[in-house]
């Protein structure tokens, strides 16, 4: 018995459950080259929204009656390559299958003994660098500086507020809940952080947590937080376009204050990414995590939901701000 | 007799000719280390317009009852300092006045066996080095790209669509008349040329232009001509934000479509910039501009009003895209 979960239909504005099918399939065995992969941790992320529709962007959308793609941690159960044996543990951009083969190309190996396994999927795997490279490379923050992250509560934005204060900012987080709020305060050592659903004038609240201003953005939410972020500019400022969740879901084109006349008086720079743009820093980015998540200064946060079948409500959840840190399934 | 024209109350939307007034001075004579300076032509620039609102921007806002300032090509008629000599001619940021003393920071000397005097506020002054900077600098065309640039029949315009061409580019421009596109393509050597007051459906009328995508938009307008062109570009693209003169005369908050899904999933850069930002480079551009000019590769294309008086009419007339190239007045 292998279930598998389909894209069943495109989902129109917010996703649903009846937009996911699940389908069981037989186990597969390995060709030759080939691998048979055992699904341990599923990564369920917004971005995959995008993939969901029929639409240009950077990667092609899924498609109708086929498996969903994630990052994925699996273990090796069966090995018809020389490299791989049973019990290795890998991560890869796999299908949500309990059971797949699969060719070795793009597969990456992880280590149970230097960090969990699910913390592949998060502050050592893609979550981690996407946090990384995109503040330190778009973002460019100096020491003094202030950072505000949007979406500070979710997997990239808890390490983004953590590196910002390793590199000397004052950093301050928007987040979903008063939980969220104590939590980047007193665990991630945010400087201060907002609950954007208790501020009736967003603008005012994030002015006074950046009494200097804000230096640079880190943006995972797009829509009226960043509204609000944006008159808080200062001139020089970076704003690193990670992710606009708040946008995902819109079945019309999404319309808000111009931004020209605020990027072109403060002299701003914003720029989109998607983690693939830095390839080339990835080990070095991988290396400089790890080291400050062994040696304590960096904390990894996850909200693991178990159980194959859990992925797509955790999918549903991450529009509702359910998780806190990356959201993972354990199978 | 020295008419000297101020700011007589801060224009509501779109500038009137009461919110300037002439006043008649006394022609002042040199102190110490002084110039005095008689005016010779005008720059009449659409970033005034933002000087004239009491608001946070990149320079200080004009003070009422004060004189407007702009770029302005002046004679020395009377020198008390030793590197200056009557007759000499000096460009800089001086007061719409007849006549004026001055200390002489902030002058630079002007050559009229060079070229034009005119030319040195057009191509080879800051409209100049606002085109080939801000392209170079954040537009980065590289050859065999397209380029896209609106308000493509004034000052800037001009001159950002010949260096494209200059460096290999497919261009393309967008302007307000049928006449305008004529001189684009004909006289500029510009690839195609839309007028977007007659293009009912801009978005296609871009993609029709672009077939290849747009990989470099030189904006000097915002508002609906940019949606169009954000809606066509391709990954990696560059975005310089020079301008926005549609949205300079707005009294509410401008609204349109939101940026971030554009600019996430093409991966774009969009950069605001003024051009001390490149102060650095100011030398060698010149340099590169002026040979350019003596070669006959780039052509200055001017609008020259007559009369000292005609100033704030000229300014006015911006706004409705009555020059071509240049607006410059001769006193």
């Amino acid at each position: 018995m292998n279930k598998t979960i389909l894209l069943n239909k495109r989902p129109q504005g917010k996703p649903e459950l009846s937009d996911f099918k699940t389908i069981t399939e037989t186990i597969p065995a390995a060709g030759a080259g080939e691998l048979v992969l055992k699904t341990r941790y599923v990564s369920v992320d917004p971005y995959l929204r995008g993939r969901m529709n029929d639409a240009r962007s950077y990667v092609p959308p899924f498609q109708l009656n086929e498996p969903i793609q994630s990052g994925i941690i699996a273990e090796v159960v069966e090995s018809k390559h020389a490299d791989y044996q049973t019990g290795d543990f890998v991560s890869g951009m796999l299908a949500w299958k309990e059971y797949q083969n699969f060719f070795c190309k793009g597969l990456q190996r992880v280590d149970p003994s230097v960090a969990s396994l699910s913390s592949y999927l998060g502050v050592l795997g893609m979550t981690g660098l996407t946090a990384y490279l995109g503040l330190t490379e778009i973002g460019k923050p100096v020491e003094g500086e202030t950072l505000i992250v949007s979406g500070a509560g979710g997997a990239v934005g808890t390490v983004v507020g953590q590196v910002g204060k390793l590199l000397g900012c004052r950093v301050v987080g928007i987040t979903g809940s008063d939980e969220k709020v104590h939590l980047l305060r007193d665990r991630f050592s945010f400087d201060e952080a907002i609950n954007y659903k208790k501020s009736l004038h967003l603008k005012q609240a994030i002015r006074a947590a950046c009494p200097d201003g804000v230096d640079c953005y880190f943006d995972n939410v797009g829509g009226e937080i960043s509204d609000a972020v944006m008159t808080q500019l200062n001139t020089f400022a970076r704003i690193a376009v990670c992710g606009a969740i708040s946008l995902y879901n819109e079945t019309e084109v999404p319309t808000g204050p111009r931004l020209q006349p605020i990027i072109l008086t403060r002299r701003a720079t914003m720029q989109g990414f998607i983690i693939s743009d830095f390839s080339k820093q990835f080990a070095s980015a991988s290396k400089q995590l790890a080291t400050w998540l062994g040696e304590g200064k960096l904390t990894a946060t996850e909200t693991i939901v178990e159980g194959f079948d859990q992925i797509p409500q955790a999918f549903l959840d991450l529009f509702e701000g359910k998780n806190t840190g990356k959201m993972i399934v354990k199978v």
